[in-house]
């Protein structure tokens, strides 16, 4: 009877754990090159850590189930949450700001479709301790710098999550938040049969619709404060200038709402231009207060998680190659072994038989899996301490001592 | 109200994440450099998967649930179930030998305690396709190279449990499996009970017993060969000789029974001599037969798993630090973040303020966080084209153009 892996979930094979593992690389090395660094939290969590805070989209969508010793828990669905409860615990008395980022996998239970898996992997980071400007602007950069080094095509929005909460502040908490993710979900409709619905005057409707569709160049900024005159627009305005200064490509987009409750500021999405249809969200993130929920002191704190699938499936690096030379042993296992092993102390990737193949096969595997070189291990080779060298692309041959044989490899079969 | 971590996992902070990745990226040069390639299987399974032939220990243990659609899952508890899963579902056609490695968390419900964790990491390879000692020996070598390149003080054990299976031939199943249970947990008490209890010969227990006690040089091999002649050791004495070949030092330990019931033949442990009290085990493998419970045809192979958080606590490397730079912005914080972001595409780490303080301020935080160099940024420098570097350990100061600031940090701000 065949197994089939659980719905929703994916295998990955070497091909593709290489350019996964290169995309991971180049998301470290410029998370590093800010000074974050990495923190890891369990897979699993209380369940209650993410439904104080984290909205209903998200709760609904949870892996939830009991331990043997009846506790509530959770495959976590998002690591801002489990990062800012490690803080709490673990981190409050270190000097601020911290810089942490993660590389970690994420549970929904969601209908599977295209860019959309119900275990993904998230690269993300996490700048505690500020709220100011200059939080947003270094973390908004990271971001972008991410994804420019990965030479996606994309586009960066930037919102305030301020000024809809300004417009909504005497909307009733529930509503609110109601209000909030039908913008999120850009579900123009459904905002305004609920607008509709709850009563809420004929003004404040316009002023909404108005918000939302202002998208643009930082001009935006001075009609959003026309619209709405007493929202102090000095922290945007700010953030805009360090971002120029930077060089940072953005668009001003106050229709951004982010699908989770816990952010209080500036917020930002970036999009994939395309190559992913309608999941073409690859980065998402702001500023957001969540500690005090979690029984520390309130601490403001600014990050983003990109959707490392999402980016896997549009990033088009090539991950490096290092050549495969095999070891051919015509009769002398242990030679071969040994000359394999002294082979691979040197910096080389080697592969031996291990099928008790004869020659003939030995090269038609070395064939199967492209590698570059074989060298020869028999009789021959032993008495006289040279080893034939053939190069699997050319079909040139060399007689070479073990040293010439090194030299020759560390010219061809390093890494390029 | 504070929200713990569930019992039994832990939060790793950077310090730790550092050391973690750097003995992962041993593992994975090892690894890569014998021609094994990453592969990764989704964080939970259908429960079958683990319940079919990996014997009654880990199923005990399991974190099994219900998905919202009925359907048991378990989060896995190894992964060379996982990955002959994958192997059968699709990589069945592809030329064998295959050579895959992974790194990956398990789950085990397990009372907590020193060196047994709820959540922890193995790092293992498969070699699928092969049954031959030359199999044994490539993976036994490759164990044995991680470890030794890690500078660990351990001791690699190699035995066969095809000669306990051999004595029990004519026990029915469930009790075989008993006996290699209490032989794997070192109960000798129990082991001598239960055979009273189910009235087995009293010769074979005596053989039982002198096997399990056969540990040392190969040399034993020749007395298990006595002790049961009509066994063939001509595969133990091969793989000894390749072993030997290639200075891999070894015990021979015919006592091997191992946790799961899947191992076929050759079968190995590594303790470490010191450091991890009665949780010694850092390594486990052999050669077993999966695929054919899977829905595959019959396919040999051979595997390790590396206990990653025991060897974390042993093992004493040091991760590479790359200095940190702190720009310290006078007033100017455009300016300070885009000569900041320039330092980093030159590949520095560097750090800015995103605080708004003072430069008093500033300084501090640069000593918090060890920074080796302060740059600052303020009119002076902006008008003169010239940067003050100070040396944070030396105290000395420069004025440098940006071209000899990068000439000068080069020198003495990459890594080591």
């Amino acid at each position: 009877m065949k197994i089939e892996r659980p719905r929703g979930t994916r295998d990955f094979l070497p091909d593709e754990m290489e350019k996964r593992r290169a995309i991971e690389a180049v998301m470290r090395r410029i998370a590093e090159s800010y000074g974050y660094r990495e923190i890891a939290t369990p897979t699993f969590e209380h369940l209650e850590l993410f439904t104080i805070k984290s909205g209903e989209g998200i709760v609904e969508e949870l892996y939830a189930f009991k331990d043997k010793g009846g506790r509530d828990l959770a495959l976590r669905p998002e690591l801002t949450a489990p990062v800012m409860r490690l803080f709490v615990n673990e981190c409050s008395v270190m000097p601020r700001p911290l810089r942490f980022y993660y590389f970690a996998n994420c549970f929904r239970y969601e209908r599977p479709q295209k860019g959309r898996y119900r275990e993904f992997w998230q690269f993300g980071v996490e700048l505690i301790g500020s709220s100011s400007h200059l939080s947003d602007a270094e973390v908004i950069a990271l971001a972008y710098r991410i994804m420019d080094e990965l030479n996606l095509d994309f586009e960066l929005h930037i919102g305030h999550v301020g000024l809809l909460r300004h417009l909504l502040k005497d909307i009733e908490e529930d509503r609110a938040s109601k209000i909030m993710r039908l913008i999120d979900k850009k579900d123009v409709e459904g905002l305004s049969s609920y607008l509709r619905e709850i009563n809420a005057p004929e003004e404040l409707a316009e002023k909404i619709y108005a918000l939302i569709e202002l998208t643009g160049s930082r001009d935006v900024l001075v009609e959003a404060s026309r619209l709405i005159p007493d929202f102090d627009m000095s922290h945007m305005e700010k953030l805009c200038d360090v971002l120029d200064s930077m060089n940072v490509n953005y668009v001003i987009d106050l229709g951004i709402a982010r699908g989770l409750d816990y952010y209080t500021g500036v917020v930002f999405e970036a999009y994939a231009k395309h190559g992913l249809g309608a999941q073409k969200q690859i980065c998402g993130g702001g500023s957001y207060r969540l500690t005090h929920l979690f029984g520390g002191e309130d601490v403001p704190s600014t990050g983003f998680a990109l959707g490392f699938d999402r980016i896997a499936e549009i990033c088009e690096i090539t991950p490096p190659q290092k050549p495969v030379i095999v070891v051919v042993n015509v009769g002398f296992e242990g030679e071969a072994f040994r000359i394999a092993e002294e082979l691979r102390k040197q910096g080389f990737r080697v592969v031996t038989d291990v099928m008790e193949r004869n020659i003939r096969k030995q090269f038609s595997y070395a064939n199967d899996i492209n590698a570059s070189f074989a060298v020869v291990v028999g009789k021959r080779e032993i008495e006289s301490g040279r080893y034939t060298l053939k190069n699997m692309v050319t079909g040139e041959h060399y007689e070479l001592s073990f040293e010439e044989l090194v030299k020759h490899l560390s010219r061809e079969a390093q890494l390029p």
